[in-house]
Parts: structure tokens; C-alpha cells; sequence
């Protein structure tokens, strides 16, 4: 099998899975346990915080979240309390889903529209943002598009416009893969593990000391009275390991991945395909077999052994992807919208190989179209 | 090492993570991706929700949580909008924090007094209820006393006074421990993994259908829209496991905890220990060293190799229990608390060691304090 729907979920490592299996095992105890044998899980616990940790500037901390959705919600949810808060259209639904609710319910809550590739559109962000901003939210790469958005420029420019503005980012498919370090100008950056081969129920949100959050889940008071809930140290130390693993190559990683995505996207390019954000991050290509339907040459692809995405997963119930349709495409091309996300263990082999029988299906299914 | 502090957090079974590891290293696919290898892990998902379910009557659905306590603020924020609402003063945390937090925001959250053994004073309680009150929460079994509150017949007398009230109950510490099933007066039901041997980083709220719940976290809308997240697979499987597990011997199990129980509690009994709740669940025994320090004994015991609790690890930051405090205690007694708790996996010969180097301790430290 072939796996190219790497943004959705991955596979977790090895090294990481063994590393944290111990938790299950024998280091079984609660962390907020107060003999050593608890203790010591704490210690663990705090160390592979240090290990995250130490993938941001200095002056940051973080609480451990369940999932990157809930470290989204955790950030709105204590800032968006007064005054208004500025999001796009492009955003993860859990990022704009918070939004919506808070419209719904009253709050002046702004959605700035996108350009064609996904990312926000500048002006756009720019115009919404006033004296009684509190929050921003702007998705670092699109999970859709792939399309990269500078949040350091755009948290410096809506700054400029109001410094007293709190700046969040989603970062769950940059985390890990864009070697930039963020700068200090974010406030808040919501990571998940899975999404770079740690294991599904754990994520952060990161936040740069002084910044303060309230609760989104109140109880026991672990995570510094953040964030309550006997501590998923199994996850935590999962994600610490596949944190460490997936920055130790960063940059040529991300030119390998690269030149996957670009081999990929050669063999594809017939005629009908139209692609999405030019610019956008390497482990991901978004793009429309126009006319066709994305989800049955997702199926032929895995009668191939090939698994591909035909948009977030996330938002699998409805018909058409909302961040391709903000951006402004057709019926017929947001019907035939397909992403195969790489990640850094994707050959070029492999590619060829997806690429290949993806062009062949593509091609087949316009035959039997035209005749 | 002999473990007693299950009511902390317990040992995962060997079983549990054997049936949910091929969700990490196989069948790691995003359960909402909509090709076949997702669809598996969804419908694998939807089995291990049946059997949880299978454990409560009929007409009743959940949804996964990453804790106890993440299943608690659901049920509590999802209906203390309006009108008032009815809490114990013996309530986990979980709860106790979520109805303080909503009492500082001007809502009225009402706190029902104690009996001395850690259970909810029907006549307190129900002198709190009126025609106003939307929602009501009481623990089944409690944390730190073991206190069993008879949800069922306080849900009936709570609806004979108003029977729009919606009745919650943390069942953490009751679920796949005490026998007897709830009955369908209660509306919602939290319940944990890894207090029943599955891993940490999961739960669930179980809910009687046609009970209408809001999300906490917003998102990508999976679990029917009211808990957005890339599910945790591995731990829904290992949850369901354990619950399977867990109930196979379950009235047994109940009688031999008892007994060991019984047992600990019988060497123990020296002069100047004072038992707390005495008709308590037998997963739980809680008692005092009147005049001693919880903390020393317990540092004693883990030197001889045997774990216990000083309290609820839950809130071990605070020098004294709130349970206990509430239940009417004085200094001394409460300085002296102590909490073992039994797993259906602890043997009759661990509990007489544990007892007698536990009597070994006490004596000591009280000729030490007598010279």
C-alpha cells in the first residue's frame, strides 16, 4: 500500500511507539501522584514538554491538548469574549467552526476572504481588524491547499494595526515540516502529534509566557490549572519523540519532500488537471481532475493500493471542500478535487508509481466520459 | 511492588493494548476519510462504542472524550445556561470546578451538604431543587471516600420535585465496578478508561438518546457533530476492551474486593485509626491516621514497596481534602487521611502485606511521637 493522505493522519513511528510503551506497561502511574514512582512519570512528562518546547523561540510554554482541534478551541475560546476577533475563510474547521459558533451567538466574529491558492487574502485580514480587535486567527499551511500562509509578516502587519491584538496560529500541518522557526510576534500555535507520526489523542497549544489563557475543561487542575484531565502521558511521550524525529532532517527533508510533490505533479499534469496553490508546502498537492468526481478515482486509486484524500477528512460529510469553494473555484473543479499529501518517508518510487496509475485513471474515466 | 492507588489510575490490561496496537502500527487510517481502510476503522470504532453501550440500558448513545473530565464539563456546560442548577459538595473535581466556575460567572450553581461518610445529604439536596433547576450532578461513586450515592432513586426523588431537571452522575469510579446497571432516570453518565485497566486519554459521555448535548470542542464535527477530533482510536479500542474484560466477572470481582477489603481493613483497625464512609464501594477504603501526616506513611509504605494515596491525585497540590473537609473532619484527622484502593487484580496476600507494613508504619510513627 502506498499511504499519500499524510495530512489527514500518520503513521505513528516506531521509535515512538517504544518510547512511550513503557508508559503503558510499567510507568502506569499518575503523574499527579505525589510518591516517586509518580513523580517520576511527572518528570518525564515535563521533559518531553522541554523537548517541544525547544522547537520555539525562547519565553514559550505549552499545555497539553488532546488534539489540535481542542488547543484551537481552548485559544478563541479565551480571547473571543469582547470586542471582535478576525479569522479567514480558509481555515481548519476547527478554527472556523469556533467562529462560526461565536457569530452565531453574537460575538462580532470577521472572516477575511482568501486568494485562488488558499492563503488569506491580505487586504481582506487587514480591513477587519480595528481598535476593538482582540484575537486573530490565521492557519499557518492550509490542510486543504497546502498553501503557506507568513504568519510572521501577518502577525507584524495586524500588530501594527493594533498592538494590543492576541495572535493565533494553527499550526498543525506546518509543525514539523516548514523548518522556519516562528517568531515571537505569535502568541499562540496550536500543534497535534499525529499529523507528524506521533499517536492520535494528544496535541498543544503552545503559548508565549504572559499570554493567558482560560480553560476549556476544568477539574484536577493539571496543566497548571489549564487544562484538566489525568495527563495521556502515552501520548505526550510519543509526541516528544516524534517531535525530535521529524526535526532532525527538517530542511532536507522538506527538499526531498519537494521534489516528490514536484515528480508527482509532472506525471499528473494532463490536460483537465488543474492545480491549487502554486506556492504552497511540499506535503501537499491539491488539485482538481476537472469534471471528474474526486471520490471515484479515490476509489480506483485504491483498488490500486494507493490512498489518496479528496479533501480534509475532517469535513468529509459534506459535498464540496469550503476552503476550495472560498476560493472561488467552480462546481465542476471543486467536484474533481483530490490532495495527496506526502510525507518525509514518501519515495520517489512510490510517487512515480501514484502518479502513474493517477494519470491513468484520470485519463481512463475522461475516455469513458467522452464516449 | 504492590499497587494500591487504582483509584488514581490503574495498570492497562495486557489484552487491551494487544487488541487496540494494530490502530497504531496497521490500521492507523483517519476514521473519517471516506476510502475502505478508513471505513474499517470506523466501523471498528462504532463496535467498541456498542459494547460500551451494551453496558447500560437500552436507549442510550455516547461520545468519546478524552477523560472523565472532559465528559463532566460536556454534560455540566451543556446545560447551565439558564435557571440554576444542583451539585454535592462531594463531587470530583471535575465537577465541583466546573459549578465553582460557573457560580464566579453570577450563574446560580448550588453545592448540596455531605453526610459524614462522604455521600450527598438527600434532605440538602433536595431543599436545592425547585421549579427552576435545569440540571443536576452527582457523583456515583465518590473518589476519595468510596461513598456510594444511590443515583437512581436520588434521580427519581430529584424529577418527582421537577421533572424537567436533567440528572448527570460522574460514574468514574462506579463503572465496571459496581455491579448493579443505571437505570434510565439518568440522563448522562461520564465514565474513564483507565480507571477500569484501559489506557489513559480516553472516556466517554453516555447520554439517554433525545438528551441534547453542545459540543466543547468545535470542528471537523466528528461524533455526530458533538466532539470534533481525530478520534483516538487506540484508546476507544482499549476502552472497549476493558469494559469487556471488566464486566465478565463483574458481581465476583465486587465480592472478592470485598473480601480483601474486609481483610485490610481488619488488620489495620489499630487504635487511632478512624474509618471514613463505612458502607463504601470495595475498591476503595479510606481512613485516617489521626494525628500523623497522610504523606509520611505513604512515603513509608512506598519504601517497603507498596503504593497508596494520600487523597485524590486529582488535587494533590491542596494540603487537605475538600471531600473530607466537607464531610465535617477536624485538622488532625484530615492531616492523617490516607486512600487505598483495590483493583479486582489485587490478591489477598498483597492486601495483608500492605495492611500489616501499613500497621507497621502507623505504630511506629506514633511511639516516635510519643517519645
Amino acid at each position: 500500500m502506498i499511504y499519500l493522505d499524510n495530512a489527514a493522519t500518520t503513521k505513528p513511528l516506531e521509535k515512538a511507539l517504544e518510547a512511550a510503551e513503557v508508559y503503558l506497561k510499567e510507568e502506569y502511574f499518575n503523574p499527579s501522584a505525589l510518591y516517586l514512582v509518580g513523580l517520576k512519570v511527572k518528570e518525564s512528562e515535563q521533559n518531553a514538554k522541554k523537548t517541544i518546547l525547544s522547537r520555539f523561540p525562547l519565553g514559550y510554554d505549552l499545555i497539553f491538548t488532546s488534539c489540535g482541534s481542542e488547543a484551537d478551541n481552548t485559544a478563541i475560546f479565551s480571547f473571543c469574549k469582547r470586542g471582535n476577533a478576525v479569522t479567514t475563510l480558509g481555515e481548519h474547521s476547527a478554527v472556523y467552526e469556533c467562529f462560526n459558533k461565536l457569530k452565531i451567538s453574537g460575538y462580532d466574529a470577521r472572516f477575511a476572504k482568501l486568494n485562488k491558492d488558499g492563503s488569506v487574502n491580505e487586504e481582506s485580514l487587514l480591513s477587519l481588524v480595528d481598535e476593538n480587535t482582540v484575537f486573530v486567527s490565521i492557519v499557518h499551511v492550509n490542510n486543504e491547499t497546502g498553501a503557506v500562509n507568513d504568519i510572521d509578516r501577518l502577525a507584524e502587519v495586524v500588530k501594527k494595526k493594533n498592538p494590543s491584538v492576541i495572535f493565533h496560529s494553527d499550526g498543525v500541518q506546518a509543525f514539523g515540516k516548514i523548518p522556519e522557526k516562528i517568531s515571537s510576534k505569535i502568541d499562540l500555535y496550536s500543534i497535534s502529534a499525529h499529523k507528524i507520526n506521533g499517536v492520535k489523542g494528544i496535541g498543544a497549544l503552545v503559548k508565549k509566557k504572559g499570554v493567558n489563557i482560560s480553560p476549556l475543561i476544568y477539574g484536577g487542575g493539571q496543566e497548571d490549572g489549564l487544562r484538566s484531565g489525568t495527563e495521556n502521558v502515552f501520548g505526550i511521550i510519543s509526541f516528544s519523540v516524534a517531535t525530535e524525529e521529524c526535526f532532525k532532517e527538517i530542511e532536507s527533508n522538506y527538499l526531498k519532500v519537494d521534489r516528490v510533490k514536484r515528480k508527482f505533479k509532472e506525471i499528473v499534469s494532463v490536460d483537465g488537471v488543474r492545480f491549487f496553490a502554486e506556492n504552497s508546502s511540499p506535503y501537499i498537492l491539491s488539485f482538481s481532475a476537472v469534471g471528474l468526481r474526486g471520490e471515484v478515482i479515490q476509489h480506483m486509486m485504491e483498488d490500486y493500493g494507493v490512498i489518496i484524500g479528496t479533501g480534509s477528512a475532517c469535513s468529509s460529510k459534506k459535498r464540496h471542500s469550503r476552503i476550495l469553494f472560498c476560493s472561488g473555484f467552480d462546481n465542476k473543479t471543486l467536484d474533481g478535487a483530490l490532495r495527496v499529501s506526502f510525507s518525509r518517508f514518501t519515495t520517489e518510487e512510490e510517487a512515480i508509481f501514484a502518479a502513474e496509475k493517477l494519470k491513468e485513471c484520470i485519463l481512463r474515466l475522461k475516455g469513458v466520459m467522452r464516449v
